[in-house]
């Protein structure tokens, strides 16, 4: 958290509810609430879960100080013996997660909370606020990152991100979803991701000539050099000038950045220039307001192009700039018992699942395939030496047996009676992990445009469970 | 800062850029940039100024750690002497810029950095984040509040922001542009703004039915229950539970929330199911992805609601989530003379303005209108005693010459020599200059769609000097 308290980032109901427990005799009542999302982002065909090792630092360092009480106190609606309570509050619960990094879809549980319903309910803000910050830009990066085709991305979004940990974690979020640096400093130093960066226009006008700004460049960094060559023009002057300040410094590693004009033909007109000088290792770097569509239409166009600079469009995920993250009540405690609870609503997407639940993925044994999610009953579990039958929770004639298939079940705990049992793995590995298992998914489901909607299966004894409370009208 | 150190939340390349200044003999050279941005968010009529406060918290504990140093030295292209002059590294210059809450319009300075080039550079990343985060959520709930039409609106979008200070200075942010209040509590503390928030759904869902779950809610807050109504059926469960918990606890002041369904229906039979009661001053609250546009439709339809919650619409200003202010250099100061710059482009919206300039507005002294915005050079002063011939800078020959007006220089000493001479107001105050300068607009510009473009004319000698160099090409 870097030095700051973030206790009060909370919506104020969550501390009027938690009075409210309190008060009426349910302090020591345990809920269970679930983490799920209803649409993906941008028409997708999945998304990325993140923001997990962030949300583990918040449940760790969850505490009231005195001025956060003093400032509840003064609002004159919480009682004396509820603010005495804050001081020692913490978070004593357990805490189930998919790893950051997992493709996840809509309607399963990506992370479940198990607490007295006080701590429950209080951590829903800030943990929603950072799953789905983070979810929404490593889906975004995802999407960037294989429209590039094997090109270099760089995230370059920080002045247009909103707010400080939107460009910090934001770019956190890109690097997991596949970008391959950053230009933000602190997130390169913080969780070691690779700092990208050369030149803005400016440095070019701070010299009497662009010939001299790109020669003083190149000198100062022979051994990696990217000239932005379009402060005055691209073809007649920004590309000779580079060329010959490269020449003149024997520049080892050397580029060009665009970030103007028409990109296609801006390219290929460079890539000429820059072989027939003898600079056919010089790099391509382009920006400008670049998002997946516009980077699959100009590499179908013939775009001579080494590497991308994306900007706002990634950094704000300015197609779609929501992840819709919802925090559910799933289950109390009484009397040992798990009750399940259940949210209805006249449209079947907002209706949740009930209780307390696992995932699984399977997987296709002979090709590593993901086959489906299902999701059970806490105490159900799948033996994937048998073969198992999946429907359709909505289309229940819809049905397929699976066998030649192994299951991964997705959450892991991350908090247990409120001790952390879970090491976040680096940077690196988290981003390896994600483009391992995005490509298990089938092509259909990765495609961009009206993607195959993957299988999301309830086991019978869910789906049964739903179907009985929702005839109850959701009361027990 | 809340304890963080920000220093690092820059793009690589000012440090690149900073290290070639120091390196090849422009560490001494002073700078000017200004911030400026090019178009409205969602086509509006002008934008609201935010963030001030906390560029002038950035800009007053800017310092690299030991640490930070550490960290670029393993980068290999810094050299050991700029490495050491961080150490000590400071802003040291001259900030001059709008108030929080001022109406702005396109490429006008909004913000002028006059510093040693190092210095000036290095600050443009975090600046522009804070401004353009906090511009871009304050011109949204302008828009929001002006739709809603005196009716309150409480911000409550924190978890789906991006990132807890798009969270935080988001709901800052919003009550300066026009709202009652925030859920954020952390906001509420630290900025003195009005807190806001009840019950989730998950309240009622805790107890065995939804008349208790009310009626638990009234007793504990009998001053200001708002009971959230849709969590079954809002006309044959929620409303008649509510009216009943009001009754049976003699709440004082009372409301209810409707988060889902058909608003402008829901509201009206609401409206009447309550008088019915008795309950005339009940208030009705309504929710569910709401914006200006929804607001202005369903009040328009006769909708009966006192107040609106707007949430993910507003924090991330869903319809527009880039504010695209930009930081360019206007000049250098060169043997104690200011030596003009420009950045040409094919595109004429994308040449800047040269020179160190000032800005002032242009307000009818009969009716306290404003007129026009008016950049000059920094050393012409406008006489308001006199008359003052406006013209078009691309239609030169649309002119107008202004009487009765007087000049306000919009345009504020911030830092000098790096010492703070600005008392920021505190944050109700902004808000309430806010709506008086949005009130100085004619309503066509205050439209939201297609307004009126707002004059912003340039002085003849910086229109003169503007056009001289681009004549040279943009090269001294």
């Amino acid at each position: 958290m870097n030095g700051r308290n973030l206790t009060l980032l909370c919506d104020f109901y969550e501390l009027t509810m938690a009075n409210g427990y309190f008060q009426s005799g349910k302090r020591d009542t345990i809920a269970y609430f679930d983490v799920f999302f209803r649409d993906v982002p941008d028409g997708g065909g999945f998304a990325i879960a993140a923001g997990l090792a962030q949300i583990i630092d918040y449940v760790k360092e969850l505490r009231f100080s005195e001025d956060d009480i003093e400032y509840l106190r003064a609002q004159n609606c919480f009682s004396e013996e509820f603010l005495d309570y804050l001081r020692s509050f913490r978070f004593t619960g357990d805490i189930y997660a998919v790893p950051e990094g997992t493709p996840i879809f809509p309607r399963e549980p990506v992370i479940t909370v198990r607490a007295p319903v006080m701590e429950a309910q209080f951590i829903e803000t800030y943990l929603l606020t950072v799953f789905n910050h983070q979810s929404l830009i490593a889906t975004k990066a995802n999407r960037i990152a294989r429209a590039a085709d094997g090109r270099v991305v760089s995230e370059f979004g920080a002045r247009r991100a909103q707010g400080a940990d939107a460009a910090f974690l934001g770019a956190r979020a890109a690097y997991i979803g596949g970008v391959n640096s950053t230009s933000c400093t602190l997130t390169a130093k913080d969780f070691s991701v690779p700092v990208s960066g050369t030149m803005a226009h400016s440095w070019v006008q701070m010299f009497d000539s662009e010939y001299e700004a790109f020669e003083t460049y190149c000198r100062l960094y022979p051994d990696n050099a990217t000239l932005l060559v379009d402060t005055y023009n691209v073809v007649k002057s920004g590309i000779p000038n580079a060329i010959k300040a490269f020449k003149a410094c024997n520049t080892t590693k050397c580029g060009i950045r665009i970030d103007s004009g028409d990109i296609a033909y801006l390219t290929k007109k460079a890539r000429a220039m820059l072989d027939e000088a003898g600079l056919t290792d010089c790099r391509i770097v382009v920006s400008n307001s670049l998002d997946e569509k516009i980077i699959a239409d100009i590499i179908r166009q013939g775009a001579k192009i080494d590497a991308f600079g994306v900007g706002e469009r990634l950094i704000t995920a300015k197609s779609h700039p929501v992840f819709g993250g919802v925090y559910k009540l799933s289950a109390v405690e009484e009397n040992g018992e798990i009750v399940p609870k259940i949210k209805i609503s006249e449209n079947h997407e907002k209706i949740t699942n009930p209780h307390f639940k696992k995932l699984y993925r399977l997987f296709r044994r002979s090709t590593g395939r993901a086959i489906a999610d299902y999701i059970a009953l806490h105490d159900e579990v799948v033996d994937d030496a048998q073969p198992l039958e999946l429907f359709d929770p909505i289309y229940t004639w819809k049905r397929q047996t699976v066998s030649d298939y192994y299951a991964v079940e997705l959450l892991k705990p991350i908090f247990l009676n409120g001790e952390l049992v879970y090491d976040s793995p680096d940077i690196s590995s988290i981003r390896d992990y994600c483009s391992e298992q995005v490509a298990t998914l089938w092509e259909e489901v990765r495609r961009f445009e009206n993607p195959h909607r993957y299988y999301v299966d309830l086991s019978q004894r869910l789906w049964d469970l739903k179907n009985e409370l929702l005839a109850k009208g959701g009361k027990q």
